[in-house]
């Protein structure tokens, strides 16, 4: 087994992640090279070319994709932003680049919660449910160790759970979806509604005036974090509805904990107090009330780890569907 | 293995009624004895003499109990209606009355859950969700061929999932949760509600003032049978958030299909029919959009059947989780 490799990799719209990891988990080489969104054939053979010094001694490679992922087809469907690498068999196309070696899909927020599960906040645990707050909010569940995929690779799409039917308008066209309150641009839109409401000279309005169309949920934490009350009430908008889906979803899975991860959740207490201070009351089971909902810990590199590890296990066992 | 027989057995509040199964699944004695509230071993002393023809082959028992079972440690816990039976090691003594047979535990709704995938509208599926449309809302999961138990015993609430922040306030304490929908209590409140609110001489008001206390879902259904429109509108306002429910757990799950069971299912299409309008649109999936809900086939025996089943599988892996 010494000397055993793993390559992990996370495709996104400008850039494909990568880690090369030991059995163990220990990474001995990371880096970015940058997505071809027309050409899966190019992108692969930069990823190849980039670790060939290791080409002797990997044993698979595993592969986050943004989209839908078929892993038993090996096959990419929807995938907004890699229009030129919908519908294709990229199991196959990540093989040729890499000689045939054994190659594991998952979709990236799937790969991002298997690298929590192994290396970060949700190392120990059995049961995890995964909360991905981008400018989309996507999710992933492992139960009993396992990845749930769901019977026709659908699950773990709890962005869209209906938590209001009178919410606000989803990007997915239906209303009061968990995305459109804690995703970032359901957020950023709800932010400006409330600008426009307040009268001139309200500080909140004068500053994002002022910021305009750049405004991230950055900038909203840095108003949050100067005591602007509107800035607070906007994460507390989202925290308060994150709070009751992750009741929900306690109610519904009992797992061990509940992971946030992407970019909004690096407003920390600002959503996270809102939504800790409400899900205790929402959860029915007194055993169940306190499940922990914690921070992840891998950033950017959860999904190529997670990647990697996925490619181990799925080695180990033989399954696709991992 | 010829000759081999499991029982199981469903506790409510006033009868057990129990199952004697083959192997195979074939049911070969059936029947009820009454439940006494203030004592499991006189309870279970009923449920051995029932059976005491069939003791010599009887492989396993297998318990389906309302309330908070830890299917682990073998204990009821909080039981709102076998008070007598709160905190109590009720595998032992179910055993002790057993002359020491192995013995399983489910709450009722996994047991109906695991019956329906075994026997009934469940067959030949791997993962599955069953919603129970009683006087509350219970729900079950089934994932890989397995009960979902939850690293608590926590898991399959999902009748308390919410699903409008501002809906009708709920037995537990919340507003807006399925169970305030589509659980009896909830739909008859409703339905009271929106006789109080019509103008004298209307028909609906008068049917129900005429049923007074004694309103149940049965006459509802009557009053729709007779195409009462407001009778309609009471099951369309339950169902429109069923299929929200059902929706959302598409998302999270993506499920072969879900089960209703329960006293409101029968209710059939006056619930199922809103129900099953408005979920296929709140499903991400393209391939999950049209995932079956179906009716559960097993009715009252659904619990004792499953329970059966749970005792002879779990008997086979030595899994007390079952």
């Amino acid at each position: 087994m010494a000397g055993q490799l793993f390559l992990g990799a996370d495709t996104g719209g400008t850039g494909i992640k990568f880690v090369v990891c030991r059995a163990d988990g220990k990474i001995v080489d990371q880096g970015e090279v940058p997505t071809d969104p027309d050409s899966i054939p190019i992108s692969m053979e930069r990823l190849s070319c980039a670790v060939a010094q290791y080409h002797s001694k990997l044993q698979a490679v595993g592969m986050g994709c943004a989209g839908i992922i078929d892993p038993v087809n090996g096959t990419v469907g929807r995938s907004p932003n890699l229009p030129g690498w919908q519908n294709s068999p990229l199991r196959d196309l990540i093989s040729q680049a890499f000689l045939g070696k054994p190659v594991f899909l998952a979709n990236d927020v799937n790969g991002a919660l298997f690298g929590e599960f192994r290396q970060g906040a949700g190392r120990g645990c059995q049961n995890l449910v995964m909360i991905a707050l981008g400018t989309g909010v996507g999710g992933g569940i492992v139960l009993g160790g396992q990845l749930l995929t769901g019977s026709r690779h659908g699950a773990g799409e709890i962005g869209h759970n209906i938590l209001d039917p009178n919410g606000p308008l989803c990007s997915c066209g239906n209303h009061g979806c968990l995305e459109a309150y804690a995703g970032s641009r359901g957020l950023l839109k709800h932010a400006r509604q409330v600008a426009d409401e307040l009268p001139p000279g309200n500080l909140f309005k004068i500053e994002l005036a002022e910021i305009g169309d750049s405004l991230t949920t950055e900038h909203l934490s840095q108003l949050a974090e100067k005591g602007i009350a509107e800035a607070l009430e906007v994460f507390a908008w989202a925290g308060i509805r994150l709070g009751q889906a992750v009741g929900n979803l306690i109610n519904t899975l009992d797992p061990d904990r509940i992971i946030i991860g992407g970019g909004v959740a690096k407003a920390g207490d600002f959503i996270l107090g809102p939504c800790r201070r409400v899900y205790p009351d929402l959860v029915l089971s007194e055993e169940a009330k306190n499940t922990p909902v914690v921070v992840a810990e891998l950033g950017n590199q959860a999904a190529s780890v997670g990647a990697a590890w996925l490619a181990r296990e799925s080695l180990m066992t033989g399954d696709p569907k991992k």
